[in-house]
């Protein structure tokens, strides 16, 4: 096999441009060979697009048995993205999976074991830890040289969306086809980030408001604390209403300070870290030394086309992919977490009761309101990514 | 009168720094002919500093009682701050008192009964309100160009201490001797400045730690949220445990954003307001056009002795003073939400029981760890008052 025979599930905003990027020749070791869509003129524009070499499906399950396929990649609602991979890795399918990994962990647990008895690859597409800011903060944090962390604070409120985005889709932004909001739709990458580069909180405060911004039902506003096992503490603030919103992370640690904004990484280093320096100094107003500088990065952010190809890399020659599928449930926890506090009005502790929290969702989802179907539109998601380029 | 005849009560950090700044001819209008303090050797060194010329003693009421004095500067541990201004405003003699107002608003409000009861100027030290980016915030704010306030952050995080510090005085970070923490001493500026652009808020939510980064029983760690009236948001994390830290003071409007970091003011300004773009536009990815500049202040920001300037041309001539005592109360009803939002672990509405503050505070009080007393020692606070300037 030189080429992943790759099936495309969901030709809505996220299908469309992973397909036109590999059309464009940007994942030269990935051919899609078939699509699949409710839609059938989202499966014509497919079909033309491809110059009728994928062949076109309305089942997905269908897609997955016809034999044209080596491997998916789930674009579709996110409640269904546990249930279809499933599906695939039952069939020895490798599974590249759209982010969130699901609504609800429960689901994404039965995943995640469908992923362990599987020989195939399955992976989530975290496009942002292609980039090379977060990956040079994860590996500043992880090599140890600034100590252990103490406070991690992100706010992360340039997902601005107009209420027109929240029209474009039957689906958007209620309980029964979404599931949630800010946290389930734009935050993924950043909730995926920040457990990926500082750990898992134990403990999640999240003030969280309902069509704040917009006339939808679920949060687009929310302010959440956390704690870590450490004792670090960290705040996370984002919502799709601010224009033109901010992101700004920073990490405060024993020995220093990381602060990515505007598409730079910002380094300070201690001389000595504050705990010993404070143990010795005698000055009232001492403080410790410290010098600040532009983190130098390989400057690469391959960011979805990234993610595929080292997938292909993964199913082709067994190298590593960017995120395994197994570890989408960690952003997940931390947002569903979210939810609960709000839901509760209490600080939620990680793990939390998962069957508690899937009641109190289908709660919702039972009194979600119902959208009157129309055609869902297509954007252009091109510059959409919030990829943290200034 | 061409010259306010001013007592200084307290020749510690602070006194010593206000006496300093008078001497050196930064204040024309005030002659120092007085000062108090227990400590002997505060009043030498104040005696030779003025060449004799100010009369020394150790009774706060009677330097009041002497008739030397006009008005008094109140620059003493905090729980004594509206036991003095009542005996001084009592007696008619004007009152400049340092921050806090006091430790619980219960004190502070019979504080400023007799203010209002006395023909004499009563003004509050907060130096920072002079801050040429902070009036300016204010300024836009109030103007109402930007549309109302959405959301506030203020992560005030370079209010560094190291052990030293908190050894250097008795009194300090204990709850007998200074009612509380980084809030009560470092903050009392950042809680009058973030209420004073941007008006007091209804609900608090505090994660305060005791003692998490120094050897000390009150707070140095605190991230809270806050609801306003009209359902914007706002956190405040601060610490005195961060080296460097930071001071970025970010405020989200409907019609733009101000961000006051690095001694620079950065406003952004949306061609529409957000609500009315968002109503009209039919793109799902639309955003408002805005534009970002910095804003143009006066430069000046004349800071203490600004305070001081101001207070004695409201005693001569009724001009207008930097911050009003009255005022002092908005910024510890904050302190003191948060205390007790902690100590009760839940979110507090303002106005909240007072006498139940009082009784919470007094437990803690009773329980204070009681420092074997030492001479405190004086530092000179020339750069430490982080007034924003980077």
């Amino acid at each position: 096999m030189d080429k992943v025979r790759m099936g495309i599930i969901g030709i809505g905003n996220m299908g469309s441009g992973h397909l036109s990027n590999i059309i464009a020749g940007k994942c030269p070791e990935i051919a899609v060979t078939a699509v699949c869509d409710i839609n059938p003129e989202r499966l014509s524009w497919a079909k033309e697009k491809t110059e009728g070499k994928a062949a076109c499906f309305t089942d997905a399950v269908k897609m997955m048995d016809s034999g044209l396929i080596d491997a998916c990649l789930i674009a579709v609602p996110h409640y269904s993205h546990p249930k279809l991979a499933i599906e695939a890795l039952g069939r020895g399918i490798h599974v590249m999976c759209e982010k969130p990994a699901g609504v609800y962990t429960k689901a994404v647990r039965e995943m995640n074991e469908a992923a362990k008895k599987s020989n195939a690859k399955f992976g989530m597409m975290f496009n942002q830890r292609t980039d090379c800011i977060y990956r040079k903060m994860r590996e500043i944090v992880q090599s140890g040289k600034l100590g252990k962390i103490r406070r991690t604070n992100w706010i992360i409120t340039n997902w601005y969306r107009p209420q027109a985005y929240y029209d474009s889709g039957a689906w958007r932004a209620t309980w029964s086809g979404e599931g949630g909001g800010v946290l389930l739709n734009q935050c993924p990458h950043n909730l995926d980030l920040w457990q990926w580069i500082c750990g898992m909180p134990k403990t999640v405060t999240a003030h969280l408001y309902y069509g704040k911004w917009h006339d939808i039902e679920v949060e687009d506003d929310v302010t959440a604390f956390v704690e870590y096992e450490n004792g670090a503490t960290g705040s996370f603030i984002t919502t799709t209403g601010d224009a033109p919103g901010t992101n700004r992370f920073e990490i405060t640690l024993d020995g220093g300070k990381l602060l990515a904004e505007n598409g730079k990484l910002l380094v300070t280093e201690l001389d000595e870290p504050e705990p010993e320096f404070s143990k010795k100094n005698s000055i009232p107003f001492g403080m410790p030394s410290c010098k600040t500088y532009e983190a130098q990065t390989d400057g690469l952010s391959e960011q979805h086309v990234g993610v595929l190809n080292r997938f292909a890399a993964s199913i082709l020659r067994g190298e590593q992919m960017v995120a395994g599928g197994e570890e989408g449930i960690n952003g997940l926890l931390i947002s569903n977490a979210m939810h609960l506090s709000s839901w509760l009005g209490k600080t939620v502790e990680i793990p939390f009761d998962e069957d508690l929290f899937y009641a109190e969702l289908m709660k919702r989802v039972a009194n979600s309101r119902r959208k009157e179907f129309f055609e869902g539109s297509v954007a252009d998601l091109t510059n959409t990514y919030n990829t943290g380029k200034p």
